[in-house]
């Protein structure tokens, strides 16, 4: 069977009008489906009202043990359940999940080098005969960006990378989708023109628009665990604006194509 | 195979020495198991943190849209969360769930007559197949108190009541033991002398201690709910201590039992 990964960002999850219209569209969706989503602004809101300090490097969080309650509490309660009944009301049986939840992601604490991330995960495993037998029954998984490390509990993780290793899991076994969804429609040749698509990437182009500066920043990491996905077999690896989804889904015709060739 | 569906209430949980003593009980019962636990009162003082009022009538909490918010987030994320680590951390193999997720709990939005209880929900149906498909992955499900209506979105639940419902539901094609573990060794004949357990209660002794005022207050409920269990085919009934499960589960002999006879 073909499985769809799909990843929403945090300019969704904070968007109300937005998410219904995606949770609307994934919904819909023929094939089997599993939804990632980020965290949104949201959870340093909450951490401010809690008087807990965010603190951020290179925009990444740092997540001390005040903050890894804020982020277990707003990603896998807050935001996942709000999701998760969002789905149900629009006829998709999904089932929210943190990788903690029957172990089904496993990572460690990221060692601390130059910085200390705190409890920030790096994903070990994932769990393919436990998200399956979910699918099997017709349930969609829905995952929180945590993941879990029997030594030191619940981590918070990069959504991207977390859609990427689900991704890879299942490849194994079946052909599976990953669609990166975010506020652009595609990876873009000038960050100034929302047009100005690049429909295309291969391992030759991304290192030439790398050294350019045409893609830098948040748009690396995106694109490292895009390749990665790939590299490891998944079918087909599309980014694009969650409007595109159906699109995307149903044709591959949006946003950009990651592909090793 | 026998089930047991334990329920703990909110002393546990406010008590990180006394929950992580239970987890480590259960986590060691050999049986299959489910676990269904209650808010304590973090909702309380989180939502009073982001400037929402708790108001309540009768020792229920009034759940409007602001609190049901706060009530998803606490009880189906960091309560919930932070109970399924500590279990995979004790190697017990744990789930979280609300009623929305996989459509576990249905329930209806209570209707408003002399109070409006805003969000909160009456159970309508438990999917017993789903639970079962999770037993018998060795998977140990543990049930924030929250239900879902396919109307109006998530809803705030009494814990007893879930636990009973569930238990109600698997008892249909399992032998089932229902224990609900709160703070005291088991129903007192005299609130006053924790010694003074009532070692067994049925119909008629109910009754007869209701009527001299010696079981009262949110007593009632707790056994209106133990009594229906046993009604509807659940084995064995007991309420105890939570130190005490080990005991209850083995050889029923803990606490209060609760019988027909």
């Amino acid at each position: 069977m073909t499985v769809n990964v799909i990843k929403i960002g945090g300019n969704v999850i904070d968007n109300e009008a937005k998410l219904q219209k995606f949770i609307k569209n994934f919904s819909s969706l023929k094939d089997r489906k599993i939804l990632v989503h980020g965290g949104g602004k949201i959870a340093t809101k909450i951490a401010a009202d809690l008087h807990i300090e965010t603190k951020m490097v290179d925009g990444r969080r740092i997540t001390d043990e005040p903050m890894r309650e804020v982020v277990t509490m707003v990603y896998g309660g807050k935001v996942n359940k709000h999701v998760v009944s969002a789905l149900q009301q629009n006829g998709c049986n999904a089932i929210g999940l943190s990788g903690a939840d029957a172990g089904v992601i496993l990572a460690q604490k990221r060692p601390v080098k130059e910085i200390d991330y705190g409890f920030v995960g790096d994903i070990k495993s994932v769990n393919a005969g436990f998200i399956e037998s979910l699918l099997n029954q017709n349930i969609t998984p829905v995952f929180a960006p945590l993941s879990f490390d029997p030594e030191h509990g619940m981590l918070n993780t990069n959504a991207d990378t977390q859609a990427s290793e689900v991704a890879r899991a299942l490849s194994e076994n079946h052909e599976v989708n990953l669609i990166y969804c975010f506020e652009k429609k595609g990876v873009l040749l000038n960050a100034d023109d929302d047009d100005s698509v690049i429909p295309k990437l291969n391992p030759e182009n991304y290192e030439k628009y790398k050294a350019d500066g045409v893609i830098y920043a948040g748009m690396i990491p995106k694109l490292d665990n895009a390749f990665a996905a790939v590299a490891a077999g998944v079918n087909k690896v599309i980014i694009c604006e969650a409007d595109q989804l159906q699109l995307a889904v149903e044709t591959g015709e949006a946003g950009t194509a990651i592909s090793l060739t």
